[in-house]
């Protein structure tokens, strides 16, 4: 057990890794992620649509931006935000709020977090541009070439898909219907009764993202299919090098979303020797602590 | 305050409603589920994968044989399953296993289920069948076409595909590749280059379902992306009628798949003058207990 | 791995052993508790207050009617509620309450459940009763005292306490002030500058209930003092025999209400050897289930 | 709704509370934090035994050589830790660590923190002194005497201890014989046997802390008996004009441990018109970022 070490006396801030519980998860998370990155591996990073909905919207457009990253598996509901918040702004409300009240005034509910019915209309008009110019192209289009399309078409160094876009970083979608998106292809497709959205096309680039690497890497935050995605696809290679989960869901109901790396292991979706931990926490404290402790 | 009452000195199981906590809830739920069946509400049934790994596999073959509900939403990994189990059985393991140890071995874990890797090589046979069957019909193809197929190439009276298909009951599916057999179209592309799956092909029907329906109920187990499409469709309607929740999932990190009933009112997801409850447990305790209560 | 076992196509309700996740545990708990009995294990029965609050008081006092259990270690809020439940009744309420509205109108909520500050005035006047009582035989008294002494004024069939003085069942409850009757000891000692409550006095009774025992069985709902007494005690006789617990609260924070049993094996709070599981879910419903199965 | 503002764009890291969730709740923690100091309310500061187990123990005692804090409540278990770290360190370990194997070494676990039991050895022979020490001034003695005693009888700039007796922090403990410390008393007594801690001694000094008092502010990290006996003993008061909850407690079981600081209000434990947050999240990852952010 050449892992023990004394904890008693240490300046807390210096090195969460020695402070016991979470704290230590997430100090070994932070070196953990360092060392994918020294070991130039790809980095598959992967979040839920709730995050873009806050202010950590603003921290992946700079990851993105700095090409931290290599790959983003993501919620249909992410490209939803990312889009609308290139335009509009959303607010800051209360857990406890009275949401009968707030369905009265046109304002939707994220947790403590706001959004103005006007901005789907926003959306609504955007998409219906992107999905005609995407089907003056081709009459099939696939969830990443969306993500890419929103990317160019929006300008603004806060939103994810801008940077994605510029820096070519492929954005994958596979449950991208389920969203205001998703939607707005049941309003397009009255029109275009033709148009469609080929899920499998995106599959040959993932795959090859995860068979080309020498090393990859799993930035995990929060579960769902872009979780579960990630890992899926890196059964193709034997599994991640190295995983870094963070998550709010409970592991004793088998649930895939609240499943450990270690359980990962068993399914080849992480290599036996590969380096992982799980940080339990909201993703919104948790990650940009983490990543203010990043040197690499 | 008229739901106000006395809870002393009451027999426990002849009614959980009075006992407080999430007793109370799971009475709620039971109360609920009777009425929008009274009311002859379409209920969308959602669930996700794991649960089909789990025993209640079969209780959910036993509702969609009895017609009980109209519509289903959830995971490929729910097709995965249960394509699966109608040949080869899973395995009790522990969630404490050795993860390394069983991958050594080919064993694959999920919380306390274990799933042998040969499953997944009858997964791959089967699959690249039913594909082939629905390209020579059609070169692009819909997630519920796929699980239709499923459900007729099984026979089964534990698979719930097997009777939804018998019983013409929809399962959709929006983010069906992100699952095993999201993986075999990767292979089978690779035979099959111009083979497609068209998600949006499934949106005219769902939304038909919605708008149509004098009433709607949801019933969803979990969260995830079936929780959420299955609330973002009512949204086309102004909002479930009645909806029972039955999550794991905290609420405080601002997830949809921890978002109570109480937070879709506010995006007209659940009507105002619904009624909706939230239980929390974990579903393979809490529905069976529902479904056995049930009188309607 | 001889535990292993098929959980394809059985009966969800005849043996919840076989369903998988919380289901499975639950299962268990039922053998092992049957278990316990069987060997005639004297069973440390632990809950919080709480669930003396809910509809579970009548289970618990049903239970020590028929001396199911042989020890009990709680909280002074169980004591609270126990004595003020066998004279006035708690009302149903919701847990998204106005608690300011609440607060005007004098009503106090747990959760759900609704207790109006009258109650307290009954306790407060049948507390000063008691220790009056009790002063007037001893100037210093115990928790286990103060416990049957309510008991054995109180004529309610759903007291636990009642019950516990009539079959002589000891009720410890080391954080006793820490509660409304403790509250009381504060207005009482204004009368009685001398009167005490001797914690320490009952370690001897409850030291030797671990010690003599030839096997001992804990049943462990919830955490907090409760569970850890009942595991402390037992260190002194090299750890449970068996044990189950029922709860809510997660690992991950390195709690002890959260730790599992599988983290006392190496306290020597459970044997190596015993039999012991842990049910993630709320006792209101959980444990009325696991009761309601047991045959011994 | 004057508390909403637009929360796009901005630094993540310079002001949490604009980036929703949980982070938004940290925001206000600290605020509300700065707020209680200004208005030189008397902090009452309670927390879990775990967490002296952890890294915190050091901020905590930093906190008490500064007199950031004036009254402290906690469990047994926290004066244990904190005795036996002052001469012995603990170790990290793992959360998935075999109990059975830590056991035959004599290593306790405590989530992934290690304690071997030689250190319980030298807390028998210290708290033998401690107690002959305490009996032959007086046979009687109280919680918070034995937690000043043990304070003047460490020499360790990271013990609380050693600073609450430094400073005069009184140190309440209700429940203090269900700890180590807790089990000595029962040796203790083999030889003394009119040795006794009388409880209610201090109800007296900590009601006149909450009484004579302008303003108090709760800052409970945790829950269990050290977070309830401080509300508890604030309903004197009228309640706290001020409150800061971290927990992992989930709310859906009624459990006080979990009750956020809303449910608190109708009680009257918190005022009415006083400011409160409760933050969702692991204390050893939690509070220190909240407290490196103080400015107050």
């Amino acid at each position: 057990m050449d892992e023990i070490r004394d904890i008693r006396g240490r300046d807390v801030f210096s090195d969460f890794e020695h402070v016991g519980f979470q704290a230590t998860n997430l100090g070994k998370a932070v070196k953990l992620i360092e060392k994918m990155k020294k070991e130039k591996a790809t980095v598959f990073f992967t979040f839920t649509a709730n995050m873009v909905a806050s202010g950590l919207r603003g921290l992946f457009a700079e990851m993105c931006r700095k090409k931290y990253v290599d790959v983003i598996i993501t919620t249909g509901g992410s490209l939803d935000h990312d889009l609308i918040r290139s335009e509009k702004s959303y607010l800051l409300g209360d857990f406890n709020a009275d949401d009968k009240e707030l369905h009265k005034k046109g304002i939707n509910r994220i947790g403590n977090i706001l959004v103005p019915s006007d901005r789907y209309e926003f959306l609504e008009k955007k998409m219906q541009q992107i999905f005609e110019k995407l089907y003056s192209k081709n009459k099939t289009t696939s969830p990443s070439e969306i993500a890419r399309t929103i990317g160019e078409s929006v300008n603004d160094g806060n939103s994810f898909l801008y940077w994605c876009s510029k820096n070519k970083i492929p954005v994958f979608s596979p449950g991208i219907t389920d969203s205001a998106i998703g939607l707005q292809t049941y309003f397009f497709k009255q029109k275009r009764k033709d148009f469609g959205i080929d899920v499998t096309a995106d599959m040959q680039q993932l795959a090859s993202l995860a068979l080309n690497a020498s090393k990859t890497g799993g930035l995990i935050l929060g579960g769902g299919i872009s979780k579960h995605h990630a890992l899926g696809v890196n059964i193709l290679r034997g599994g991640f090098d190295y995983a870094v989960y963070v998550t709010t869901a409970p592991e004793w109901d088998g649930s895939l979303s609240g499943a450990k790396t270690k359980e990962a292991v068993s399914w080849g979706k992480i290599q036996e020797s590969a380096n992982h931990i799980t940080v339990n926490g909201d993703a919104t404290m948790v990650f940009p602590l983490i990543y203010s402790k990043l040197k690499v």
